[in-house]
């Protein structure tokens, strides 16, 4: 049975020597951060996570949900009560607003507590996943009315969230949905329609599940401009805030699915269920962005988490197997074979992981890092700054986080040769459960896209040059350090392709848009891959800090350089193949006609 | 519910245009492989692929097989059944020896018809997939009374074959082996072991089954210059050819994996079976190569065959899914929507499949035709080549197409957006299913030691550079059309990486072992990159050659070209990444110690 320590010591380095937090130890909402807090939070996080949550991963794929006749839905053993806990602990509360009961901690320290948990039971932690973007969607957009009904018992936790987009023929394209909102005469609306794809549509977990609907008011535009916001609460809140009725929402039915199978995923019937508007009417997909763009921060840390786990899982594999003998064996070892670590060939999979693992890890943080910003900046200027960063690199962590997340699941799967495939060493499980990451949230296609049709050329390309700015210094700095040269000039290999390939975009994608579609995947990965090579350059200065302070552990430190090394070498030439793809643009690409396939 | 048809024109013009069959029809076992035939043996095999075993492929998975409390096992619904027509159309005996009531048709031919049957039920396929290795094994190294005592119903499918050599502590490292073959006074020897990994260790489908088996007799040395190979049927053959008692030998357990459901996967308990030598004691090792050598080629045709079949589903779905509007929308189009195919980003995932599928079929049949070449060469010379050129090919083919295999399901799966993570759709199966090819008969980490250890010094190399002169006499001759020369030009870099590559390692790896060990993955890649480059290089004058004629099909041919050129400008840059990562050497890959991971 897979296990699972949380990697306390890694995020701690991020937080300390990689993003600096305690630069912004005056900046709103870090006060009372201070280092000791983050470390017990860190520490109290992560035994949860693996003591309480992960016992229960491989019980939750093998059980599955179950979904009742009444159109209730039962999760597997042991889920309630984990959510018990979980409530107990206030671990929703971390980072949720004070004035509605929350803790009010940085956005980066959740972020960091959020992938233990993704770490240790993705599923789980898929149910009630989306109550926070629920709060701040109501937070912004909700009237002051609906702020006191709904977001004290999600900030707890009593009451979980949902997020309803999706219908069978509208997905991306959410300009079709047909799901209607009839006016009624006490100022609620009737949601009439079908729902596909919900987390948690419905659970035996929360007293009371909150569910943001997008739907649309008769007469409204028939596309994206006509679509609204609405809360519809399983049961209706009274005036008391008490649980009133039973509203008109059910779940038709749950998807039997290749992965993450301990979260129902739901299509949810909506009969004349009573709903508000949230926001303007017409102005739904405001509030559903606000959402969105949280979730997917939090998706890209689902390829991240499950990547660690199956990592660490590797490792231990890879320690205690043994086939075949090393080709220089330690002296006096009269073992007949090694264990596998020994391996080159192991090795290089082990090392492969760990790069994306910590740079996945390290880019996440300082992504998190930039929604604080964004939010609490000590100037306007750091905040736009902040803004600008989040929302160029938000597809980026989704889309590049979670298809490296997946590689590396199947990495570490292969570790283990034949009993990789076996259920019942439970490697394959973390392949299965990563898989949805890219799809999900909008697919990994269509964050390129994004990426590339939108945040790209957002005021005149604002973004990606403070980006390049950004880089360009680090690489700049360490190139003053002999200890950092050789690193900083491979980053500077890499993100000289990622500046010849966006100027490429912005001379030939503007009268040929299909030269943008073409290239947005290779220019995610990219960017990705700079990004990456970025974090392991400051990972690289931080463990130089480290060693240079000789109190603290110089293994890890020195472990930090090597595995800088390792990413240099290994991953960022892929930088130069993503470019070249980008640049031959979508000739070939589009040539053929339907009929050709 | 997925569909297949069998890609049987992409089949001949490979056949025709690519390798050129009909240069070799003067080659002993092709004077009957009269086109005519071998386009009627491709419709009626893609036909029953197609028909008969692609409908229960989804059935296979869900249902699974079932160990019962005697150690048999059954298979799904159908399966015997469909068994039954598999033998009665003689769909086994295609490339059998005619000696043994073989029809003797080429390796190639044989290849093109297991392509379509893997395609339309890989774990069907498995169940009696062994049986090719069997029968090669027993016919090289088997006596004449073995030969005759099983080679004609292992033929016909009467019987099949089965491989056992994997213990629980003993995977890659069979020199750990413990099961025991002790010498009888008649003759035989009593087998006792355990072995796991068995696929089709049981099953309801064959009268018997015939288990090639690896064990030690008593005395012999304890590592793998130890192992002898042992023919032990389930039931025991009389002299006239009838079944008699049942051999101690059943099935422990079956594993529950990731996929490949329909096949059993047994643990073999050998309790005192009686066993017969085949071949020379203490030489194991050579009847199981002959064996493996078979099956990784097999192996390799999985990730194709996977590959081939998630794609067409992936196209449907392409033309017919409507999300989004085409950039450019052609005159008069008035629906909400357009079909996905129009989407860039859609478009470069079905051309990344399209070019990994082509090319992988041309370089499957392609090394299949060495296969026949090196048995049946019209010159001593040519026998030679065609053997170096496949024992240095084999791993590629397995390694190579198994890896690219994977990734093009999990492409075909994200066509589908979420529908692709739903069952019920069929999609994830299809990466459920590949996904073992990457692990079994030697895990792709294994292939590329095999490569690069072994295969490359071979004979001072006399291998690799034969391929060098093959693939730069091509690009030679393109250089010469000026219709090819820029597809020639980009091959010829590619090439390069390999050849410097390969200079490297040479230089590199002698004095320090490691560095293959760290290289040889990407040097496995690196070589399948530039095969596959080699055959759309062929493949586009094999294209030019049918516009030339002027009769044939002329869009098949322009897709060719453009497909060729999507190859070239988006894969062959792959080239300098491997190289980069095989310099970079084994440094920072081997410099953590054990207790730093």
């Amino acid at each position: 049975m897979p296990t699972y320590t949380a990697p306390v010591k890694d995020t701690r380095f991020v937080l300390d020597h990689v993003i600096g937090m305690a630069r912004y130890a005056n900046t709103p909402g870090f006060e009372n951060a201070t280092p000791d807090l983050v470390a017990a939070v860190l520490e109290e996080g992560g035994k949860f996570a693996a003591e309480v949550l992960q016992p229960l991963n491989q019980v939750g794929d093998r059980e599955g949900c179950t979904r009742h006749d009444d159109g209730t839905v039962t999760t597997p053993t042991g889920f309630p009560g984990m959510y018990a806990k979980f409530v107990e602990g206030g671990w929703g509360t971390l980072t949720a607003p004070t004035e509605w009961g929350g803790q009010g901690l940085p956005w980066v320290v959740g972020t960091a507590i959020s992938e233990y948990m993704l770490s240790a039971n993705m599923a789980f932690s898929m149910i009630g996943g989306l109550t926070e973007g629920c709060i701040a969607s109501i937070e912004h957009f909700g009237s002051d009315e609906q702020k006191a009904m709904y977001l004290p018992k999600l900030v707890t936790g009593e009451w979980c969230g949902t997020m309803n987009l999706t219908e069978a023929h509208a997905g991306t394209d959410l300009g079709m949905l047909r799901t209607k909102a009839e006016p009624q005469a006490d100022g609620s609306y009737a949601i009439t329609g079908q729902k596909i794809f919900i987390s948690g549509g419905d659970q035996d977990m929360s007293a009371n599940i909150v569910h943001l609907v997008l739907a649309k008011v008769p007469g409204d535009p028939d596309n994206v401009k006509g679509i609204s916001l609405f809360v519809v609460p399983k049961f209706i809140v009274q005036p008391d805030g008490s649980l009133g009725e039973r509203n008109k929402v059910s779940v038709g039915s749950i998807e039997h699915k290749m992965g993450l199978n301990g979260s129902p995923t739901c299509v949810m019937n909506y009969d004349g269920a009573k709903g508000w508007l949230v926001g303007e009417q017409t102005k739904g997909m405001r509030g559903m962005f606000i959402m969105m763009n949280a979730a997917r921060l939090g998706v890209g840390l689902q390829g991240l988490a499950q990547g660690e786990v199956a990592y660490q899982n590797a490792v231990s594999y890879a320690k205690d197997r043994r086939q075949g003998r090393a080709i220089v064996r330690a002296a006096g070892v009269t073992d007949v074979a090694d264990p596998i670590i020994v391996h080159p060939d192991v090795r290089r999979m082990l090392m492969d992981m760990r790069a994306f693992n910590e740079g996945n890890r390290a880019f996440a943080l300082w992504t998190a890092l930039q929604v604080d910003l964004s939010r609490h900046g000590a100037t306007a200027e750091e905040k736009q700054a902040a803004e600008d960063l989040l929302a160029l690199l938000t597809p980026v962590v989704k889309g590049y986080i979670t298809d490296v997340g997946l590689q590396v699941t199947v990495t570490a799967q292969q570790v283990y040769g034949g009993h990789g495939y076996v259920k019942e060493w439970g490697m394959e499980q973390f392949v299965r459960d990563a898989r949805i990451a890219q799809i999900y949230e909008g697919t990994n296609g269509v964050q390129a896209m994004d990426l590339v049709g939108r945040k790209l050329p957002a005021e005149g390309g604002r973004a990606v040059r403070l980006f390049f700015e950004r880089v360009g210094q680090t690489i700049a700095d360490a190139k003053a350090d002999p200890k950092q040269v050789a690193l900083a000039e491979a980053l500077e290999k890499a993100l000289g392709h990622l500046q010849a390939a966006t100027m490429w975009l912005v001379q030939n994608a503007m009268a040929k848009p299909d030269n943008a579609g073409a290239g947005a995947v290779a220019y995610m990965n990219l960017m990705g891959v700079v990004a990456l090579g970025w974090m392991w350059l400051l990972s690289a200065k931080g463990a130089h800090e480290v060693l240079g302070n000789g109190a603290e552990d110089r293994p890890f430190a020195e472990a930090k350089l090597v595995t800088a090394r390792y990413f240099a070498e290994r991953m960022l030439p892929e930088a130069a193949t993503y470019r070249r793809r980008i640049e031959a643009g979508s000739e070939a690409l589009m040539a053929l006609s339907v009929d050709q396939f």
